[in-house]
Formats: C-alpha cells, sequence, structure tokens
C-alpha cells in the first residue's frame, strides 16, 4: 500500500502507574469492592488511557464520516442510494440522531463527506472532502484505488489528530453510507473467517429475501476476490468504502497518539477489526459501546474479545450507539473522582 | 393492616392519545423504523406517562431511605451494622455514590433515616424520621408492628407527595440498610414462590459459607412465619424493613399520582414487587433500570416482566444503578423530540 509508513507505529503505551493508583483508590471508596460493576473498570482502564489517576471526559468527539458504496447497485439495501446526501444535509441542519445526541452531550460533531454519489451542495457544517462519487462495485472489482484507500485513511488520521489539537478526551466515529453493512460484513468474513450467512443482516431493514440476496451478492464477491487479500488493508480496499477507510485511519490515529476511542456498532466495529489486525496495540485504546441489533456484531466482538457496554437494540449507525454511551463513560469517572473513602467518610470496612 | 384505605387505589391511567402520538412520531423521524431499539419504546412509554406527545425529564428526584434490620444480629452481612449509620452521615457529606451521580445528574437528592440502630446526629441534610432503631429480627418474630408498617409506608408515600408538589419528572427510591438483601431474599421468596437458594445472594460481599448461613437463616424463618402471611403487605411487615415499605409506599403512591418512577436493582425491585401485588396499575408506572449482579434479581425481574435497561455487574444499591440509567432515558427523549422527520428533512423513505 502507498503512503503507509504511518500505519506501522503501534499504539502508544498505557500508563501502568496510574492505572494502579486508579485500583488502589477503587479499592477504598466507600462501597462493597467490586459493587459499581463495570463502571469501575471503565475508570481505570480511562485512567490508564489518560495517565491520571482521575480521569475526565468533558471534551468528547464526534467525527462521522460519509460515502456511498458501487455495491448499492446491486439492490442490497432497503433505502435508495440518494439518501446518503440526504442525510449529509441533514447532519448539517442538524436534525439527525447524531446531530440531537452530540447537543445533549455538549459534544463537537464534525462531518465529512468522502464521496457521495449525489453532490448534497455547499453546506457550511460539512467538510466536503470527495475522493470519487462512491466506491466501486466490489462486485466487479476492488472498491477502491490504492491511491483512493490511502487518502480516506489519511482524511480519518487528520481528523484524530484534528481532535488531538482541540485537546479531546474521547473520540467517536460515527458512519453514513447505503450499502455499507455489505461492505462491513464482506470485510469482516475476510478477517474473522466467518460464513457470510452469520454475518449478513438486514442493515437499514431488508426482509428475508433482501438478505439472502445479499448473501450471494457478498459470497460471490468473496469468491471473485478472495485470492488477492493478503493484508487487513488490502481487504479493506477490496471490499470496503471511503468512510470505513476513514474510521479505520481515525482509531489507529487515535490509538498512536493515545486518545480513547468509543466504538459504535457493526461498521464501526469491522473497520476497528481492521485496525487492530493491521497494527499492533490499537485495542488497548478501543472500549466498545454496544451491542448492535444486527446479528453478525456478536461475531466482530467475540473476535475483537470485546464486551459492549450496552444493549438496547439500536443499529443506526452514525456514532449514535457510542453516543448514547458516553454518559456511562462520564457517570463511571464521576463517582471514581468524587466519591468519599473510607478514612475520608469514616465508614468501617468488611467484617 | 390499618391506615391502609389508601392501598386500594389503583395505579392511574396512561394517556393513549399521548402514546399513539408518539408512536405516529416515531415512525416518522429520519432513521429506519426501529433503528434506535428500546430508546424508542422508552420514549413512547414516557410519552404516555406524561400525557404529552414529546416528554421531558429535566427535574429526577432521588430519595434514599435509610433504616437497621434486626436480622443482621444472625451475622447475614460481611459489613457490620454500624455501617448504616455512618453511610447516613456519608449521604449528609455528600460523599456517597448517590450524592455523586445526583450531583452529576443535577437531580434533588433527599435522605430519610426511618431508623438507624446508631443515631447518626444531627445532620442538615438528612430528614430524620425514625420509627425504631431497626426492625425486629424476623428470624424471632415479625420485623415491624402494624403501627410501624403503616408509618413506614406512609413516610415513602409524603416523599411521592413532596415529589409531586415539586413538579418532578421522574422518581427514583434508593436503600441503605445493612441485612437488607436478607429481608428482601425472604420477601421475594414467600411472593415469587421461588427457593431460597434461587433468590440469595453474596449482598455487600459474602463468601459461599455466609451465603449458606444466610439461606439457613431466612428458611428457617420462612418455615416459622408462611402461616402468617395472608396478603403482601401482611409479608412486607414480616420481613420487611422500614426502607423497603417506604419505598413500596413511594412506588404506589407515585403510580397513584401518575409520577413515572425508575426502580433500582434487588431491593427496589422487592418493594416494586410487593407494590405491584398489592395495588393494580402500579406496573405501568415504572421502568426497570439495572439487571443487579446480585443472583436472585433476575428472578424478580421474571415476576414483574421487567427487562431492564442496563447490565453492568452494579449491586451497590442506593438508587446508583437507576441514576446511572436516567442518562439514557433523557437522551431518547431528546432524539423523540428534537430529531427531524423524513419531510422537514426532505429525506427519501424506505424502497
Amino acid at each position: 500500500m502507498i503512503h503507509s509508513e504511518w500505519l506501522k507505529v503501534p499504539g502508544a503505551q498505557l500508563d501502568s502507574t496510574a492505572q494502579a493508583a486508579a485500583e488502589a483508590r477503587q479499592a477504598v471508596l466507600t462501597k462493597p469492592a467490586g459493587a459499581l460493576g463495570q463502571l469501575e473498570s471503565i475508570a481505570i482502564r480511562l485512567a490508564a488511557m489518560q495517565g491520571k489517576e482521575k480521569p475526565t471526559l468533558e471534551q468528547v468527539r464526534i467525527v462521522v464520516f460519509a460515502a456511498d458504496h458501487g455495491i448499492a447497485a446491486e439492490g442490497v439495501s432497503a433505502f435508495p442510494q440518494a439518501v446518503t446526501a440526504e442525510m449529509v444535509r441533514n447532519f448539517a441542519n442538524g436534525g439527525a440522531a447524531i446531530c440531537v445526541a452530540a447537543r445533549e452531550l455538549k459534544a463537537s460533531l464534525e462531518v465529512i463527506n468522502l464521496g457521495t454519489v449525489i453532490n448534497p451542495g455547499s453546506l457550511s457544517n460539512v467538510s466536503d472532502q470527495r475522493i470519487a462519487p462512491g466506491t466501486a462495485s466490489f462486485a466487479k472489482q476492488a472498491a477502491m484505488t490504492e491511491q483512493q484507500l490511502a487518502q480516506a485513511m489519511n482524511i480519518g488520521r487528520q481528523s484524530a489528530e484534528r481532535a488531538m489539537t482541540k485537546g479531546m478526551d474521547l473520540f467517536i466515529g460515527g458512519e453514513m453510507g447505503i450499502g455499507n453493512t455489505s461492505a462491513a460484513t464482506a470485510l469482516a468474513c475476510i478477517l474473522t473467517d466467518n460464513a457470510v450467512e452469520d454475518l449478513a443482516g438486514p442493515g437499514t431493514g431488508l426482509d428475508a429475501k433482501g438478505v439472502s440476496h445479499k448473501v450471494a451478492v457478498i459470497k460471490a464477491a468473496l469468491d471473485l476476490h478472495k485470492s488477492q487479500i493478503d493484508s487487513p488493508v488490502t481487504a479493506l480496499r477490496y471490499f470496503g468504502g471511503f468512510e470505513i477507510a476513514a474510521l479505520t485511519g481515525a482509531f489507529i490515529a487515535c490509538a498512536q497518539m493515545g486518545i480513547p476511542v468509543l466504538v459504535d456498532g457493526f461498521i464501526a466495529s469491522t473497520a476497528a477489526l481492521v485496525a487492530t489486525r493491521q497494527c499492533s496495540g490499537i485495542n488497548d485504546w478501543l472500549l466498545y459501546a454496544h451491542a448492535s441489533a444486527e446479528p453478525g456484531h456478536k461475531h466482530i466482538m467475540k473476535a475483537l474479545q470485546a464486551e459492549p457496554l450496552l444493549d438496547m437494540g439500536m443499529r443506526l449507525g452514525e456514532g449514535s450507539g457510542a453516543a448514547v454511551a458516553v454518559p456511562l463513560l462520564r457517570m463511571a469517572c464521576a463517582l471514581h473522582n468524587d466519591m468519599a473513602t473510607f478514612a475520608e467518610a469514616e465508614v468501617s470496612g468488611n467484617l
């Protein structure tokens, strides 16, 4: 792959001193040991990532990457391809779920158009970085050229660098792209050796017949290309999309710079899978927000040895599932930082 | 039971017009149908409770009820009984988990001492409504007299009335009382016909030997009293505690007045069970926040046909699990109220 030197840099080291200090603090807070469950382990992990005993999550950055997919021409989505550009306008106008969630969280939101088929017009809140009017159909050829893949991953990397410059405590990557569950399914099948039937699902709302057709399209494409796939990023180039490549680049760059990432659902988890397979030390920096209702997600979580925080039957994308989990992380930090210790409160320990 | 006329009043009616309007709104928001999972059904349920198409959850009331249990003398807890009063002081000083969570949520917090064995002293942030220095041991006699039960339930009812007067959108009831998982276990066994072994767990941290002893103590007490139990509130009087009775009274009163309740874990769910068994139309008003790590909780959820929102391995009480779930409810409302519709955003529907 061209321009790929940065992909050889491993994720940053966690801070074991801060982690030990956070573990010691959890042991003396006024509660039975372990009584806050996963909230305790979240606070300890964030302490190790942020290199301080008391982690904080005030500044949250959400970046939504939008792009179209050539594979949509094969009839693999319940919605027309025009929706990608229409939703970019909805992001710009603040009406989409992720916009509402970002306001609720007081998070900063960046939207990047990497290549919609339809030009959504000039939009003040959207960064126009279109690479091409969608990817090529992976039913026929590689979805991206090497140059396009490098460009898309670099756009993701640059979004992580902006988050770093702005002093963000947490990065969330969202996506929008009609057809992108097909791209993610193909990619995840190659990387995890799962059967297409196990990973393909309804996406935005296919019926059983639609899912069967989607399975057949993906199977044929895997057969066509699999002899060419010699690395995770090659799989990404053949089957991914601009937005999935950007997510992958962003996750790798965040881990390299030491920014905690909260990973959303099916598509974002597939990008996390590519990132962790491509580059060492990435998974230390990834927290998994929720179990998607898309049936294949659990197989991707298993491959990543990830235990998502929430299971609310969500399957929207845009980063919405991750956004919903942010208050849990903030609550974990607040409890960890602000509860009294047994000594401070003069409360007796256990018998 | 004395002074019990108010317990015959059923829960308020839900507003089916507001519910239908909320369902219609969910169907036209810019997302695939059902893509927000449980966040959609939460918004619709809150709309039906609040009687408006667009529900809101700004004003949250958390009331923590504290009391001691005679059964603690049988060695059924990992912590000494002094901890109940010590934690009341910790609540007053703002150092306990629920205090931190209330601040994080900008919720109002009320703490009521219904009867600690040790007098925690005069505390400006705690309402001193001590009925007695703890309940009697249900290993030997009924935990409460009829008068004490009526008084404790009424204290809970009055806390709900204050929440109503203050215009609260949501009520959370928390509890603190060394020994109270034993009381709740006995009570839930009587009401659900589960075996003590299925419901008894480590509570604040008993080892396997401790749990076995707890099981034996509860079994003997159930054998001693079961012929006397002729109603849910009689079971509450024999096996419950002042704080569990107050929670029961508060939940019934909230439902009667039409205030949504977010139910915490093992102890609060047992109070919810008594409330729903005693009085009709209560469960419509109860949302279940989280699956407690206390192993018996799942049986209580099953008896209540409840599906808790979170499963984070928490087992602290104080209302903490409910507090952690509040941002999910607020996010459900924000998404429901503020997302654009397909028509507003000019986004195409499905194919």
